[in-house]
C-alpha cells in the first residue's frame, strides 16, 4: 500500500505522526508539497492525503482521497474519479473553531460600527461621528447549517447573551445544546423575518444553490445582517448587492464567493456595508486546524487498516 | 429640589421614567442637551445627571452629580466641585457589556488578521497571501482591572476555550468565575511573561499611570497582543510603539489615548499593527448601554430620596 500526502503546511511532528501510523500498518509513504513534486513511484498511490485532484481523475487504483478541506464541491463534480468507487473523506470538524471566531468577528465589526472606525483610522483620521451600534446581547441569531461550524459559532455566541440562537439544518435535529430550537430548512422562510443576524455555513449542492435569493433576503427585517462563510453559491449575490445598496439590509460579510478570487470590477467590491473577506475564514494557517486536520486523517487511516468504517467519509453524491 | 438631567442621546421613553420617579419625591425636573442650554431656573440645580462641569466647578448649590460614564478622572481633578461635599456617582457597570464586545472583537480581528485582510479589501485586492493566524482558543489571557468590563469579557472570552483567563486587581478578589485566577496588582510581573493576550480596563489613577511601562511590554512574549479600553495614561505610549515597530508584539488595540482625540502626526497613527479606534468600545449609542446607564440614575435616585446609600458612588479621592 502506498500513501502519498501532499499538504505543504504541515510540520514534522505531523509528518512523525502519520509515519508512525503508517509504519504500523507496513504502509509506504510519501510527502509532497503539491501534485507537481509527487516522488518516483508515488504517482498511483492507494491513499492520497491532501488535494489529489489530478490523481483522482486519472488514477484508477485510488482507493481513498482524504481532502484537508471541509467542502468537497470542487471534488464531487462527475469524472472526478477515475476509480468510481474510490472512498472520498474531507476535514470537516477541524474548521469549527476557526470559522467559529471569523464568524463573531465580523458579526461584531459590522453591528459595532468597527468596519467604518477602522478604515477612518487606516486614513489617519479620528472618527468623531458616534454611529448607531447594534450588538450581538439580544440579537436573534438564526444558524443556517448546523454542522461542526454553525455548532461552535452557535456555543460561542451563546456568551453574548442573544435573545435567541435558532439553528436550521434537512434533518431539523442537533445535539448541540447553544442552540435554543433547532429547525428543518422548510421552516427558513417563517424563521427569516425574526432574524437580526443569520450565519449562513451550507456546503455548494443543488439543494443549497441560491437557497438565500432575493425574497428571502427581503424577508429579513431592515437593518438584518448576513453572515457567509460556507459557499458562495448559496446567496443570489446581485439581489444582496440590491438590498445592501437600497438601505434594507445593515450588513453583509462574505468570505465565499460564487467566483473565486472575487473579479476585478465585481459590483460586489463598490457595494456599501459589505465586509469583504478573501476565503480565510478556515484555513491551515491556525495552529489549531492543521493540528486538528492532520489528527482526523490518522484517525481514519487507523480506521481504514483495521476495516472499520471511516469516520469522515463523504456520500459522494450528496456532497457533503 | 431641581434636578437637571443633561444627556442628548436619551429617548421619550428615558425621560418619562425619569420624570415618574422625580415626580414621586416631588422635585422639579428638566431636560437639556448640554450644559448650554440650560433652562431658566435650572442654573443651580441640586442634582445632575449628566456631564455637568461647569455646574459642578461653579455651583455650591449642587448636591449630587451622576456622570453617565464610567471614567471620572475628568471630574476628579482639584477644584472640580465647588461644593466639596457634592456627592459623585459614575455609571460603572453600564459599558460592561459593549466593551467586552469591543475587546473580543479587536483581539480577533488581530489574531486572525482581519486588520490586513479588511485593508487589502478596502482597496480593492483580494489578498491572496495566507498569513499565520492566531485564536483565543487555548490562548493564556490575562486581564488587568475585573470590574464591570473585565467581568463582562471573561464571561465572554470563556466560551473560546482559553488555556486560562488570568484576572488582576489592587484587592485581587473577584466574584467572577470565568477567571481562573484573580491575582494582585503585584503579582503582574510575574503573569505578563506567560499572557497572550493582555487586557486592559483600568481607571486613570496616579495608581495606573504607565502601569504598563515598558520593562512589562518588554515581559510580554514575542508574539503577545494588547487590548486598552480602560484610560490611555496606563500605557508607555513610546514603549509600546517601540514593541510594535521592532516586532516584539503581535499587535496592539487601543480605543484609549494619553491625548484624544489622538494628535494629527503623532507617531501611533503611522505604528505598525497597531489598531486603532476612536474612543468606541462603550459609548451611548447601544441601545442597551443607553438603557442600563438611565436605569442606574434612576436607581440612586430613589436611593436618594429615602435616604439610603447611593449604589455607584465614587471616591473622588480614589478616583473611581
Amino acid at each position: 500500500m502506498k500513501i502519498l500526502v501532499l499538504n505543504p503546511a504541515i510540520t514534522q511532528e505531523h509528518k512523525d505522526r502519520i509515519a508512525a501510523s503508517a509504519a504500523k500498518h507496513n504502509a509506504e509513504l510519501a510527502f509532497a508539497a503539491s501534485e507537481a513534486e509527487i516522488p518516483e513511484g508515488f504517482e498511483e498511490p492507494d491513499i492520497v492525503y491532501g488535494f489529489g485532484v489530478d490523481i483522482a481523475r486519472k488514477s484508477k487504483k485510488l482507493k481513498w482521497l482524504c481532502v484537508p478541506s471541509a467542502g468537497v464541491d470542487f471534488i464531487c463534480k462527475p469524472g472526478s474519479f477515475a476509480n468510481e468507487d474510490c472512498i472520498l473523506t474531507n476535514s470537516s470538524g477541524a474548521y469549527g473553531v476557526s470559522i467559529a471566531e471569523h464568524i463573531i468577528a465580523v458579526s461584531l465589526m459590522m453591528m459595532r460600527c468597527l468596519t467604518v472606525y477602522y478604515s477612518q483610522t487606516l486614513s489617519g483620521k479620528w472618527g468623531a461621528e458616534r454611529f448607531h451600534q447594534k450588538s450581538l446581547k439580544d440579537s436573534r441569531i438564526t444558524v443556517l447549517g448546523t454542522g461542526d461550524i454553525g455548532t461552535e459559532f452557535a456555543k460561542r455566541a451563546k456568551a453574548f447573551e442573544p435573545a435567541q440562537i435558532i439553528g436550521v439544518c434537512r434533518s431539523g435535529v442537533s445535539r448541540e445544546s447553544s442552540f435554543d430550537k433547532v429547525l428543518k430548512v422548510d421552516a427558513l422562510d417563517s424563521i427569516l423575518p425574526r432574524t437580526d443576524l443569520l450565519v449562513m455555513s451550507l456546503p455548494a449542492t443543488s439543494e443549497t444553490e441560491d437557497i438565500l435569493n432575493r425574497k428571502r433576503i427581503e424577508a429579513l427585517p431592515d437593518g438584518a445582517y448576513i453572515v457567509n462563510v460556507g459557499r458562495g453559491s448559496a446567496i443570489d449575490e446581485e439581489a444582496l448587492a440590491d438590498n445592501l445598496d437600497n438601505g434594507h439590509l445593515g450588513g453583509a460579510a462574505l468570505d465565499v464567493f460564487k467566483s473565486e478570487p472575487l473579479p476585478e470590477g465585481c459590483r460586489l467590491w463598490k457595494t456599501d456595508r459589505l465586509l469583504i473577506t478573501p476565503h480565510v475564514a478556515g484555513n491551515l494557517t491556525l495552529d489549531h486546524t492543521l493540528d486538528k486536520n492532520v489528527e482526523m486523517f490518522i484517525e481514519d487511516l487507523d480506521n481504514y487498516f483495521e476495516g472499520r468504517d471511516l469516520k469522515y467519509m463523504v456520500d459522494r453524491k450528496k456532497g457533503y
